[in-house]
């Protein structure tokens, strides 16, 4: 069985029609499949297969699955790597690490819109490289299992595309960033409850943030804490003081 | 190193002054535990514990890494299960079994509370023994890599106390229950809609299910076959036919 696999990889790689994807892979992931075909599917976006195999042959399934299995790598390397941190804190990072801006970035940085390219006949979107890194992560497992897949994960893709400090630092919250640029800047800032009603059985706030004494920006939310960051988020925004240190697209 | 672990896990069911609990282990996990204190730590709620040592003595860490890894195995489980079945319904069907409400259940089911009353000196709620199912599978994983906490979830877990053919089958579209009902009983059914407005720049609308000509219940949502959803289940418990196959506390 083993060597059977080895065999399989041995043509994969010199001998196979699809020999450059087993290279590609290779140098992606760090081993040579034995199953080319799972590799395929995981960028074969379903628009480009016909819609009679559209339950299995495309590589959404996969999606479903290395979604699953990233976020639990993902979960136990802060679990490791913050020994001391709360679960708030490593929820928040495992978020960030995860989501589908960061997930987009990474299958950009590792090139998958270059393999996702040659097996669709579609008009790539950002999305799909999000979707493209989960569905490797699943063939992956699929194909070498838990640990190696972790392994991959770790050294291939998070060492290399992901830096855990500067998400660390990564700060979202708009309401403290904003009171230090006023600091900074001899402007006073405030809020101000403009609303509470009820919306569904619930209170609900619309709040303004007042840059001296200006009403700068409005939102309004169920919660209003949350409501005063929108604001102060869109004041930034009208200020044109927001760092942007994540793409704006969704 | 694993013949002093061997030497532990004897040690540990016939001499420790932890026996009870890892013989409860056993039978719930089917092995001994090496590590006692980590399974200790698993139902220690952070309400029995000291402010001091917030951030590590108490189980939320391994609730989030358990978390995870529960939901990697169901997704692995049901992928397999149903290779026939797409993302869709295998994302349904995982959050049917990983939901608050069903590890509540499952918890209770495994007599977690048993365990949960020996190292909490506080009331007991039942989300503490969803949290507790968690844990335990974050301890586990801990104490024994993902490949036997895989075959301790599903057959100690999901093969005891999890009716996947139940679930698969249960119905939560409440418009066609209620259509259902109506035809059977020789009643009319129709959806009006009251209105339709904008909220936060969206549309927002707001219907009415009528029973035989007659308003039965209101609901508005952003999406009107949600409204619709959500009004056709408040009309079914009006009308005393909602079975209930889970509990409806959160």
């Amino acid at each position: 069985m083993a060597l059977l696999r080895f065999i399989q990889r041995i043509y994969n790689f010199y001998f196979s029609p699809d020999k450059m994807l087993a290279r590609r892979l290779r140098s992606l992931t760090g081993f040579i499949p034995a199953n080319l075909n799972i590799f395929k599917l995981a960028f074969s976006h379903k628009s480009t297969i016909s819609d009679k195999a559209y339950a299995l042959q495309n590589n959404e399934r996969l999606e479903y699955l290395g979604d699953a299995v990233l976020g639990t790598i993902v979960a136990e390397y802060l679990f490791k790597k913050y020994p001391n941190s709360n679960e708030g804190f490593l929820t928040k990072m495992r978020s960030k690490i995860v989501k589908r801006k960061s997930l987009n970035k990474i299958g950009d940085k590792m090139g998958l819109d270059m393999l996702l390219a040659e097996y669709n006949n579609t008009r790539l979107s950002r999305s799909m490289l999000g979707n493209a890194v989960e569905a490797l992560v699943g063939a992956v497992y699929l194909e070498q299992g838990y640990f190696r897949t972790k392994r991959f994960v770790i050294r291939k893709v998070l060492r290399n595309y992901v830096d855990v400090h500067e998400l660390e630092s990564f700060d979202d919250n708009y309401k403290s960033q904003l009171l230090e640029w006023c600091q900074k800047n001899g402007q006073t800032v405030s809020y101000k409850l403009l609303a509470r009603y009820k919306f569904e059985k619930r209170d609900r706030f619309k709040v303004a943030v007042m840059v001296n004494g200006k009403k700068m920006a409005v939102a309004d939310d169920f919660n209003k804490k949350s409501a005063e960051q929108t604001a102060s988020e869109k004041a930034m925004q009208a200020l044109g003081i927001l760092i942007e240190t994540e793409e704006t697209e969704k």
